[in-house]
């Protein structure tokens, strides 16, 4: 029990001296990645880069205790850090004291809301978000993301929460466009796509196994930060306007419990609610894809905890809203990590870079960050993802555009909001018209099959109905559509046979329409019969009034319920003509 | 299909003397029952007195046209009345002209959604109410009304938008009760309750027939609404404070299209589509109730367009919103409406009634309109309901109880839309964790059982895994989730069969889940192996590349998957030995 809340109560009894050398690699590789990601992410946040310093010490330790993934690198990330920076502009101006106040209550309102959902065991909350809708969520997140970071390159503002907004900034100062910062952009630039495609391959040449040099080309940015760092102070680059970092205060951050307001977390809430869900959703996959490759388990519930308390460790630490990072967990695992410590071991990295290093860090051009994350950030363009949905399933396919072209057109808030609306409302589409069939008798056997598709035998009198789903409110009115419009053009109809092989189950909503197509049924002259219900679903009913108000029978097979029919329909007609 | 769209064509053809009698007849008895209606819902809904007349007679000719219900009964309804006072009182003071703006408004467009929704088909979005929500939002309105009128009848003011509020206003004001007022309302509550229990036994004992009798006794408010008018006017009580109708202008409403407001507009868009969707669900249960008695049909579609018609029909001549009405329905129907040609005679009644009995209406007490809507309302409380709830589903119970008690602490628009979410959380939650077993083979035979409640046969490098659910991205986590966990759990697993036979879809959220299980079950060393996939289910999954990603095989059948992996285990065991 204490385990399952403290997981490194599993891990941390068993940790030698071989798991200390292999996280102690791991940490110094992450990192090495880390520190110029998470200046960037601050800045792509509207944040002070030492905010993104600060995300990257104490979450990390956070999750360490309490999150159940050995690899999972937490801290700043991109999505996650636009989110951020979309949330708290609702109510503050980049830039100000207000904005950082904002930014830092988000991240203690999400490790709130999942914390909660946690203790709760609400992880399900999280199927809300389809794959289809984070795919054009994400895709268009990292449009925004590339065009916001294309001003910094340039050395130009662009600002704007929307595409048409930005392209439309983007052009107005284009001529404004600062030549000394678009130079050290383009070096970087160009550094990091060469380290991409090239470096692993000097590396084995250079006579590195291939794991390691694939390993160390990963570690590329540090390799554009230190060359274009170097020359913005050579060339005193920053006194020619090239924007850098900047100074700021080399110690570690004090802990400021948030104080308590409600008027801003209500006007927080929802923005928080979504990073909770979105960091949530992209985190745990992303521990899942690796725990899978050792044969460990994570537990999507204490993630939730785990994920809450290292936003939670942000926000008493002046950080911002953290989540698991695609890139640097990839590292991390392909580096050797074996348990969470690596990420603690990360953490004590940062925080002796903040005490050392701040002064060299103060030098990095801005312009470089925002390289760095263009080049990130375009990986995850779901191009593929889209044909794919096209060609698999048209409904998933106008769910992910749906959400692609509202977080483009109108807001990343809206855009996301809009996917989650629009994939349920495809999906309660979808189930509120689920197959039906009119079957009749194939003749001389005891099946049933549909009468539009085989040689049946029927009788104007009986309809043998079969619904292939279970029953809830979503296609309760759909039932009785179908029903009702079946009396209608059968009017000779005496008995409705309801078949229920495939109703596994008869939720309060569907079992009212039962009732109120019994009714309706009755008021018109036909009897309404169930045929092959099954156990757990007649184990409900009975603890209602329906089977004895129902006007026909329950039939334990629907032969049963067509040969007994069939003979009172005949006996009737007899009846009839001879008076 | 021009006979879809305007339904009239079929019926208005057949048209003849014996239905024109008929329908004047009930026009006759409805409009008596409409009259204090109308006048009842436009003070609920805190507008004056006329605008409740004005709602009662273009909705119902509109409503003539468009609609496909022979009998519902188009106009003011309590619960629409008070969405409409709760939405308008967002934007403005309630007796103000900015209110009675954006009461037509809300009527206007809540029309064109409901149009909207006509002609795209989109009927099935009232599946997002469900009954349990529905029931627990009409009792927490009734509730909400009652109190409200309660006010009225006493004489004194009651403000609020929630119980909480409007029993402390009550209970404020309780001592500024007015005494004449509480006594006229207590006359008419108690014509109203002596006509409801006694009225029709009294009229059978004077010789009428039973139908008649019940149908007369139907009636009753009216005649509570003359005898109280009659004492006030007689006692000249309306000089000693007791509120009535008052004077308003006996001509016929003008026809202004409402000035297109797009700021007005946007902040009155959600109480409009909650308005649209209550009322629409409302109107369309009544409907399909009095249709089916007749074995006549209605088009859902087609009635959002009818419904829409009639509301801006109200929109266009100065009324408020509209629906069909419960009571007045059942009223039309049993006093033997045949077309809806009776609404629109009923309509010419209303006319006829502002033109010539507007005097006579003013001296109506408002205390009596009152006493009418409790009488009417606090029917709509559901305890049959809750208790049926209660016993047959928790999950339905508890949907229904978080929308009551939300509606009533909270507000009706919180309430209605917290029910939606509540009801499509638990339904998520619900197939979110589907039925799954893990199965072996009943010995000797070619049957598969789950193995916790059957002796079957097993084997420790494979595992047979059934679902009994389409595959979506509410239950895709869950899959995964599961077959990891029986993955770890079984060490010498090399083989995992999921057996398809219960999967009628494969989203592609799904799909992708599908495609992570193969690939990270691959990289734990286990073939991912299908069985029993239906025809359509393969159909679309030959389409994309995870056929040939799978790490196993596609098989025709369980057996068929058991015996061949069986096979190779114990293959690949004998050569393991003799190696």
């Amino acid at each position: 029990m204490l385990k399952q809340y403290l997981p490194f109560l599993t891990w941390l009894p068993q940790y030698n001296r071989a798991t200390l050398s292999a996280d102690l690699v791991a940490a110094a590789i992450v990192t090495i990645l880390m520190i110029p990601q998470s200046l960037a992410y601050a800045f792509l946040a509207g944040l002070p880069a030492e905010m993104g310093l600060y995300a990257s010490i104490l979450p990390l330790v956070a999750y360490c205790l309490f999150g159940t993934s050995r690899t999972l690198s937490v801290g700043p990330a991109a999505i996650i850090a636009l989110m951020s920076a979309a949330g708290a502009s609702t109510i503050a101006t980049p830039g100000s004291p207000e904005f950082i106040t904002a930014s830092i209550a988000l991240a203690f309102l999400s490790g709130l809301i999942l914390c909660l959902m946690g203790l709760l065991r609400l992880g399900f909350m999280a199927n809300f978000l389809s794959h289809p809708v984070i795919s054009g969520f994400v895709t268009a997140s990292a449009i925004i993301i590339a065009i916001g970071q294309l001003g910094a390159l340039l050395g130009i503002q662009v600002s704007g929460t929307n595409l048409p907004a930005m392209i439309h900034g983007l052009i107005l100062e284009l001529p404004n466009l600062h030549l000394p910062t678009l130079a050290v952009g383009s070096a970087a630039l160009a550094i990091l796509l060469w380290c991409r495609r090239w470096l692993a391959r000097t590396l084995i040449r250079l006579g590195l196994s291939g794991k390691t040099a694939a390993l160390l080309a990963k570690t590329g940015p540090i390799l554009a930060v230190i060359i274009t760092s170097l020359a913005v102070w050579w060339l005193e680059l920053s006194e020619a306007g090239v924007k850098v970092v900047g100074e700021f205060d080399g110690s570690l951050p004090g802990l400021v419990l948030p104080a308590v307001d409600l008027e801003l977390w209500k006007a927080l809430l929802v923005p928080a609610l979504l990073i909770s869900l979105v960091g949530f959703v992209e985190s745990v996959s992303m521990a899942q894809t690796l725990a899978a490759k050792r044969r460990q388990r994570i537990d999507p519930d204490q993630e939730l905890i785990g994920l809450g308390a290292a936003n939670l460790g942000a926000a008493i630490s002046c950080g911002f809203s953290v989540t698991g990072s695609f890139s640097r967990s990839v590292v991390n695992f392909d580096a050797g990590a074996e348990t969470p410590a690596a990420g603690a071991f990360a953490a004590v990295g940062v925080a002796l870079a903040i005490l050392f290093l701040a002064p060299l860090m103060a030098l990095l051009p801005q312009t470089t960050l925002a390289a760095t994350i263009i080049v990130a950030i375009l990986s995850l363009v779901d191009i593929a993802g889209i044909k794919r949905y096209w060609s698999y399933s048209k409904k998933d396919f106008f769910a992910l555009m749906g959400t692609l072209a509202i977080t483009l057109l109108v807001s990343i808030e809206v855009g996301i909001l809009s996917g989650i609306g629009l994939s349920l409302a495809l999906y309660l589409y979808q189930t509120s018209r689920p197959h039906t069939a009119v079957v009749g008798q194939i003749p001389g056997t005891e099946h049933f099959r549909n009468i539009n598709r085989h040689q049946v035998e029927t009788d104007p009198h009986i309809l043998l109905f079969r619904i292939d789903e279970g029953l809830f409110f979503a296609n309760s009115r759909f039932l009785e559509d179908r029903l009702y419009t079946l009396v209608f053009q059968n009017p000779n109809l005496t008995d409705m046979v309801l078949i229920c092989s495939a109703i596994n189950y008869i939720d309060g909503s569907a079992l009212e329409s039962l009732e109120a197509i019994n009714q309706r049924l009755k008021d018109s002259g036909v009897r309404l019969h169930l045929s092959e219900v099954k156990g757990p679903v007649m184990d409900r009913l009975q603890r209602t009034s329906f089977p004895e108000h129902l006007s026909g029978e329950i039939f334990l097979t629907t032969y049963g319920a067509w040969r007994t029919l069939r003979e009172r329909s005949a006996n009737a007609n007899r009846e009839e003509r001879s008076t």
